[in-house]
């Protein structure tokens, strides 16, 4: 089936290659090492870092060389419509935000040499402040600026020789809604949504981490290429307004 | 012992009396029906409010008329110079929190005529993003004007025929640290001092709960009523603050 | 408004001013170091204190000197008319509970010198067999007698070389019923107050927390005075009491 | 091998076959509709009975008839010599405590007739104030008085037409120790025992429940018979304390 | 009343005193050092065994010398005929299975030299695959096959230098059904039972533990006869099978 | 980089596009509706299917249409080299389990036609015997046989006019090894992998599922593609695998 996706209409207006509107508030709270706040469209995530000395037992025990890095996220009660109730109200750690909060870790883990960090722990928290769709993709892409940030300082500081940076990391989803491929899906595209992906890349176009689904659907060879030329597109804006946040551009 | 506080140096160099810079940024998370980023000094809590039809199981069951209103309060991960581990992590709600909840709830619940609410159940979130000392009493601050904003949005929107705020409530730390009264304690302030006392009032200068402790001290009689004295000047000026930031002055 | 105590009808024919009949039973429960169950009118508490050596780790770890002590506070499930889930059951401290028992922590802790108590722990539980308003005034003033008696055993057996309590502690409660100041209220004023304070003081007459909170109401400067009064006349009565039951007076 | 009880010291001076002394005092705990506190030797059980209308969910979506009866059984801190943490600091319910209230809840539902009892359902609450050995055994002992009165006072408050307690419950336990069987043993007797055994039975001599386990040793026929002879014996003692303690004897 | 077992109809057609067909499937997950599956009738238990170096804490604390056993009882939820939630989803250990595995604990080591095991933990893990009664007894009965292989086969690697094991432990069910006693109780005559018995006894024909209790009945000490000689029959056989099950016969 | 895959040895000697050995042992949970145990090399995992009437509440305060399917996904404590402890023992639902359970629904959900399910929901529990990688697909190509069979025996019982199953699904693992693209990791070569990815398929070769990651590693888009291809061969013969364990091939 061939797409014109000139014609598609979009919820607010977008053509299917576009991105949402995203900007990176630093400093939103400077107790942290380094902190984000991402706006991106109407969902908006803080990211915020803290480096603590040493490592978890398990890398005592195991005598694993370096750093290690973690990540929580969670959404705060009025960040979606209709209030959604605390994890400790509830007595456990929701499911899906456990899922992404392990996502979020393997990907920063992929971009940092931890044998450079040293002894140390960065924890990478993620709150969602408002969720309109792309909350974890947004959340990736606000926690690499904030370990950026968070490192340099320490660098700065004369704590680290060289920020342990290995690559840059950006995320973005893409997905099939009504049988036409788009990019960044707000909320009600996501909704409504055949088939959703994401991708996390690095700033040099290769690939950390691929995450596609049908919700109740399924999806065909041709759609998946669709759908990773769509998502590279998205990868590669975001690599460059990243790189304006922190300065570098 | 005679109070010479013109002399008394504050770590930031505020005079005895002096609240620290305090201002609302409204409308931080949209989603909620009413939100506000409270910036007190280096402190900020975001509070979130949201409504839902209906109310809490027992209050059917006792057959309690009107509406009922409940707060939940939480520091952020990054809210402090140690990370501080979610309540999720640790399994169990920080008894401090789940204090400050508590004291959240009596307080406005004194503030709202909850017949007038009709069968709404308003929750009230407060999530610290930076603490320096007085979060609670930011967090009852805040969220007054939140509360305000949210059901002035039910008022706009037909769903209540006249806002159900019966009164105006603004919340301050007073405390002695070596020996001296001093209005709006930051944290060197508050981790130094012998006693420590929150109030919380009216806009009519009323007293809606008093608070005030010993931290392995104690206080006199004499002591108290300057304490009091300084407390009911700075709820004044919050007083103020709030008409301003809701549009009244 | 002026008040008129003397005509005031109360559930149980006191005079506003009239503590409930109050007696210690110590050695309530011998395996505990010091223990009393504290009739108060109809509340009953148990107050069992168990003396530990060593410290909790943060004070391992941030090299505080001396000792510790922490409370627990439970109210029996056969201690209310309805019967009362255990914290067990529902799976949480109640937070009420939690409360509570950080009150009277800190209430006895302000009475101790730490420092002189050596690398020990003392913990105070305090069950409520019977519930019939007053409860943490109730467990206050009887922690503080089972504490005594507790380290007067340590002391005793050579453990310590004096008793490292420096000030009596007890607590009464004042409210507000039907616009009356009234001292000391049972359930079922408590039930009707409008507003309800907790007054902890010294043997010597200073002030150690003072907790006054309107029931979905609001008080004055001068309503508080007037509690204050009541209150100190109280606190005094209780410490007389305290001593009459370790024996000094 | 045969036993010479005659000659056997027992840590207290009793001999081989006799019970430590044991008193019921009724309504320790006022609020209950039924209390007990049962002084066995040293051990001290709180035995509170609360019945409420309506039964479980299971039974009335199984459709049983009648009414039904569960237990709770608790340590408090301060009954043992070293503190016992509370469930709701560990997280959990004791296994050991889970299997005593397991084993409370069924004999005494083998006591009475559910039907007779009506849509209701009998909370028994065991509290052990001072544990000295044969805790389990006291509560049981203490549960079925405590019921008794509760039930009674529903007979005389017209709310039941009879009694439905069908059976007298009392239990006892038996054990070996330096290989001598003993009656109703006492801590540092049971930490000796090689054996161990609890006797559930009714006031007419039948068994409910039987429980013996060898600690790291194991036991022979004969030794079960010279064990259940004494236990039997025991049991026929506390049957006749029971009626006494309420007013039948 | 005499019996006449001769006659009594079981649901499966067996004699009052015949086992089920009972069989040991060894090896069933390979990972562990030792393991069987025990099929007993239509009850299918997985027991694994898993043997780790070091002691618990507690053991460390107070120098006990050697080792340590531990057992873990859990239903798959697809083991009963309508779906058994996990304890996980439940958020706690059930009661029963937690009884379970204390007592599937106590009896194995009743059975080890724990001195002779040296500083190691034998951890037995009994999973039920399917309940058709009996599913405690085939538990025991299987884990101590599952710990003779995993103990046989820390001997033929040279980590021990003697099998620890002292005993063989087995154990079986027996019960009254309307009126008549029998072995091995399947679900639907467990169901119906008035009594039911376990006992868990060594190879040499001692007791390790006994456990009998009326299910809303009680029984004499002539039935409790009965049922002990016909359990010392069960065992006997079941005695005879783990040895074939681990080579010896 | 041009791959010379005959040449690359793999741990247990496969080329590097072979399957391990697969076969399914089916009815080993008989009281499940539909159960089966799938050996995949040295993996085992039991896939227990059972179907209750009705849906989550949710659904019906949605007014959804239909039915639902569930996972639960849980290692056995004996399952791995070293004793892995069970969620309930740690308090928490682990997260790796929790993110293959959603992943395990999600994939099912696809392949069934929830309206023509009707108001049931399907739980299936998919427990790890043994681990020696893939798990999670071995769970969700034999979750399929088992809800297959649990559907037939439905549709035979006439409980269910056809068979809702609309798609067939299977599922395998590809990763790159060494530089080595190679399907299904066993544990060892999952371990040293720098890429895994994991594809869910239907029996008409779209994609319901596709899950890549780097292990502190990234991938490029050529890389990807020879995965793909080498996922795509492996499903293909898990489908003819599954057809013959049910019966039709």
């Amino acid at each position: 089936m061939a797409e014109t996706p000139t014609v598609v209409a979009r919820s607010d207006g977008r053509t299917p290659d576009a991105l949402r509107p995203i900007r990176f508030e630093n400093g939103i709270a400077p107790n942290a090492q380094g902190s984000t706040l991402i706006h991106w469209g109407d969902t908006r995530v803080i990211c915020g870092v803290t480096i603590e000395d040493g490592v978890p037992r398990w890398m005592k025990e195991q005598q694993v060389a370096g750093g290690w890095l973690t990540a929580e996220y969670s959404m705060l009660p009025y960040s979606t419509k209709d209030r959604k109730a605390r994890d400790i109200t509830k007595g456990r750690l929701d499911g899906r935000s456990s899922e992404i909060q392990r996502l979020i870790g393997r990907a920063m883990r992929a971009a940092i040499d931890l044998v450079k960090l040293g002894s140390r722990t960065i924890w990478i928290d993620c709150d969602v402040l408002q969720a309109d769709g792309g909350t974890r993709t947004a959340a990736i892409s606000g926690a690499w600026v904030a370990v950026h940030l968070a490192l340099q300082k320490l660098v700065a500081e004369g704590e680290l020789a060289a920020n342990p940076i290995a690559e840059q990391v950006a995320a973005v989803s893409v997905g099939i809604v009504h049988g036409h491929s788009m990019l960044d899906l707000c909320y009600v595209e996501d909704a409504a949504a055949d088939v959703d992906m994401n991708l996390i890349m690095t700033g040099t176009g290769r690939f950390i981490e691929l995450q596609g689904a049908g919700e109740e659907a399924t999806f065909t060879s041709d759609q998946l290429a669709a759908m990773l030329a769509l998502g590279r597109s998205g990868v590669d804006r975001l690599i460059a307004l990243q790189r304006q946040a922190i300065g570098l551009a």
